[in-house]
């Protein structure tokens, strides 16, 4: 998808999602070429004693939620993390689809990125480890605090992410 | 979930799934005492080169076109087989969760049954060959010929599994 150039009076809204059943962490940022401001970040949370389309019902209407109160323009979510526990890796696939099909049917642009191109882009090297990544967050977006829960700084990184990435679309004029 | 008795007069509308993200498919069939006949079967198919997002989507339209238009009660799905391949089974995991939350927002419950289950079900022992269940699926479904694509049929042996386990559910009186 090619992206258009965003100047500094045009800020780009970026969502970033770390998907997870218990917990989703989701984290909004505007950007341009001055820099990155945060909108809002959190987390959506399910029970585990809840009935799966029950949990995954909330999944999707709190990102519905989102979309429609903050409106973002473009969206990144991580890439889940093929080596580990196989049933992990489904349930979390199936909050996947319908958090991809929330922002299919807002038509929003989606990029994916494993955890070690997330940590590249926002610390400079895929092995940073959980502190550097908050430490970064907290610096690129100028924020007193750290977001917490980390899921929710997850998420923040995935915006983060989406954005740098994006953006060298833009300059390249690389088909995205 | 509690299930109330069907007596003949009120069949039991079932539908049955068999989740992919390439190929869904589907059979419904009307189910009591005296026994069951089919509704409809078929398959829902997406393209390999065509967005993740969309193909999500378009499973996701289908469904729901599929429970407005025919109005089940009630829903089996076919559970992953754990032990294939990490990456399709989370791709087929994106595809179950828009199937499960398009269900959940009509109300309608939903049981999950692993392979050897359903042709234990249909077929009366969990080694059943695929030319053994599809005999099956005619003879209880009194069809002149087998369905088709194999993933209807699949559908068919599913929604078949699901009301042999609702009924039993029923004359037992179990929680289910």
């Amino acid at each position: 998808m090619k992206q258009t150039l965003h100047p500094s009076s045009f800020p780009m809204r970026v969502l970033g999602i770390d998907p997870g059943t218990a917990t989703l962490g989701y984290g909004m940022i505007d950007a341009d070429e001055d820099g990155m401001r945060l909108v809002t970040y959190g987390v959506i949370r399910t029970k585990a004693k809840t009935p799966m389309q029950e949990r995954l019902l909330a999944i999707y209407v709190g990102i519905r939620d989102l979309l429609a109160t903050f409106e973002p323009e473009s969206a990144g979510i991580e890439e889940l993390f093929f080596g580990r526990n196989v049933t992990t890796a489904i349930t979390v696939g199936q909050a996947r689809g319908v958090v991809l099909l929330a922002l299919a049917q807002a038509g929003i642009p989606v990029g994916e990125y494993s955890p070690p191109k997330i940590k590249e882009s926002v610390a400079g090297y895929g092995n940073a480890d959980k502190n550097q990544m908050q430490l970064m967050v907290r610096n690129l977006l100028d924020l007193e605090e750290t977001p917490r829960p980390d899921d929710a700084a997850d998420g923040l990184a995935v915006a983060i992410t989406h954005y740098n990435y994006s953006r060298f679309a833009d300059l390249t004029g690389a088909a995205w």
